[in-house]
């Protein structure tokens, strides 16, 4: 029999799914779930980019070219003018979502071996796109403690080798909601330029950062154009996760013509989302007002409640629809499971993201949880109520920690 | 300045793409071009597919499940069993496009500096993929001479070593047009078992075999189930090339579950295409019965047509829709710009794709062409009596060969 390779074994499982059969099971038994643990908002996609698809008249769906529609990358480039980014229609290439952007940008900067610095916890996926192009992850530890906020550039210092290729940051963060202020922005780019290292940001949540804080762009960092790499797109912006755009985005244009022979490679980002996407750039401000709204709303309903509960703490979150919290329990994986297998609340129970498989090391994060504030604020209530039961009865039957 | 990968240098540029500036200049010159360089069939999507987009309902966009649509699944397999392939639901994971369902394949089977060998001609993205994979490409040279039929499995054995992982083969062929017998599909089966390979055929041109000649898809080998690999794709199914849905299939559990987490890594596929893919399976026989009978029509006027001209020999194609050519010139690649830069008859040219790009052997194919015969009847003739007319003056100017 034919084996699979060492790479295929080595890739992770999505910490995200891994509880998704115990999901299923639970279903299977009555069980309502409130999906507490995945980042798919219920908000509604905006009607301009739903009507466009709709009201498509092609005849053949043909390829589009390699990059994405022109006249996409053209209006998506006013669209990052328009909010302060320069950003020119050559700078950009459209993906298969944010994910294909990732894997074009690890394939142009690193070899097998290699090496990317990811302050830790991160966005579970990129240990997948990391151990799909041979590369290692080398994590420097945010505190949960510190809100996690950006680690010492001393601490990043200390792991660089001949082998880094790159900084990669999510910003604001999934899953600590974390927003970088414009003086971390500015040590990580000092610290890209003395290294040469290339600054792959994460900014597909860009328009989700609270309380009036400005999102600092990497594609802001003046002198860092040839460092600098954006990734970007449409699923949460425009709540249109299964869409599949997204984008890479840089002024250095060695990097974007190697980015285009993986481009190539895969033939065309997919016609129907395009078309979705590019028109999504209409979607009126008052969609966007009207959503910010509502996620503060959630979150400060979300982080109050949370915080209600006796030993649970929290990273209060500046943007994104995440935040990390810390249970009075000792195993947050094993309580994830039990609350899926073992308990219910009037038939109701919740899911969460166990967030040891958002860190790196080994071990860390054990009594933290990764929480979506993607559901309405009825539902989140009632989740907090459940969550509240369940941390109850748990340390009642397993000892609290 | 931070520095591109040795990978991302080593990225081929794609052979049928690599001309398009010449075009796009050609165009700007008011030239008409006649597109025979690119698998861009001018056939209508089902309205079936189209009508299903249009008509969807959903108001939220959101992640489907990593290996695609439940229904969708279950109903792609019943297709596969309708043309007698006995297919589950459980051994498929839809993919964006046959592209994605490669490298799915070769991160699941191969690490870097694994070898894959691959029959050449071949596609000629199977070289991206490898390179992005960082596996080496061992060519098996199949003859113009022989019509590009399977070449002797003795001259497989010679490449065979320990870092030999797959044979990928594609059938029918890209670009060669060429469909395997069953005693071939046989040979590199028992090649595949004694060397404990995958067996990896890309069978996206299946419905497109002709004269009533029969496809030998890789899922109807006996014994072969843990070695067979079945790369699909709706793209030329249903001219569907932008929708970017494809499949990769096997009854090889390990490697399903393997490819799943690349799948995961990705999150899924497009939700619009599925859409659209899943309702294509409703299109009615005589959709295909008109486009085979299209294609043949075309082949022949096609195959007609080149024999016509002094000089110029074909591979008779018995699948997909292409052909390779061997033209009286010295350097395909020189003439099929000259096409573009210098030529033209009453204001129109022809692009065709120079051959030397789907040979992996260097400096081979160099007076070949591959020719797609995806355009209507009429257009494919005064292509032909241009390219007559070409090759007339390229040689009177560079001398025959």
């Amino acid at each position: 029999m034919p084996s699979i390779s060492s790479k295929g074994l080595a890739m992770p499982e999505s910490p995200i799914r891994k509880l998704v059969p115990y999901a299923e099971e639970a279903t299977k038994q009555g069980k309502e779930i409130f999906y507490l643990n995945i980042g798919q908002p219920d908000i509604k996609t905006p009607q301009v980019a739903l009507d466009a698809v709709k009201n498509n008249d092609l005849e053949i769906i043909s390829y589009s070219h390699s990059a994405g529609f022109a006249t996409y990358r053209e209006k998506l480039a006013k669209y990052y003018q328009k909010v302060g980014l320069p950003v020119e229609a050559e700078d950009i290439i459209i993906t298969t979502g944010g994910s294909e952007a990732l894997l074009f940008a690890m394939g142009s900067i690193t070899d097998p071996n290699d090496e990317v610095i990811i302050p830790e916890p991160f966005y579970a996926n990129y240990n997948g796109f990391a151990t799909s192009a041979g590369v290692n992850v080398v994590p420097v530890q945010a505190k949960f403690e510190d809100g996690f906020a950006l680690p010492p550039v001393s601490e990043f210092e200390k792991l660089i080798t001949d082998k880094t290729k790159a900084i990669v940051i999510c910003n604001p963060g999934n899953p600590t909601g974390y927003l970088y202020t414009k003086d971390e922005m500015d040590q990580l780019s000092a610290l890209a330029k003395k290294y040469d290292l290339f600054l792959v940001a994460d900014e597909v949540y860009r328009e989700f950062a609270y309380e009036g804080l400005k999102h600092h762009s990497v594609m802001n960092q003046e002198g860092l154009e040839q460092n600098a790499i954006m990734i970007d797109s449409v699923s949460k912006r425009y709540s249109m996760c299964g869409a599949r755009i997204g984008c890479l985005v840089s002024k250095n244009k060695e990097l974007i013509s190697t980015a285009m022979k993986f481009a190539q490679a895969r033939l065309s980002p997919p016609t129907f989302a395009q078309i979705a996407s590019e028109a999504a750039l209409d979607t009126p401000q008052s969609y966007f007002d009207d959503v910010i709204e509502e996620y503060v709303d959630r979150r400060d309903t979300l982080i109050e409640g949370l915080k209600s509960i006796e030993g649970v703490e929290v990273a209060k979150p500046n943007g994104a629809f995440y935040c990390i919290a810390q249970l009075p329990v000792a195993d947050a994986d094993h309580f994830a499971k039990w609350l899926l297998e073992s308990f219910d609340k009037d038939g109701k129970t919740v899911m969460v993201a166990p967030a040891e498989g958002f860190y790196s090391t080994p071990k860390t994060g054990m009594n933290q949880v990764r929480i979506a504030y993607v559901l309405e604020k009825e539902h989140l209530l009632e989740a907090i109520e459940i969550l509240k039961a369940a941390l109850k009865k748990y340390n009642e039957i397993h000892g609290a920690s």
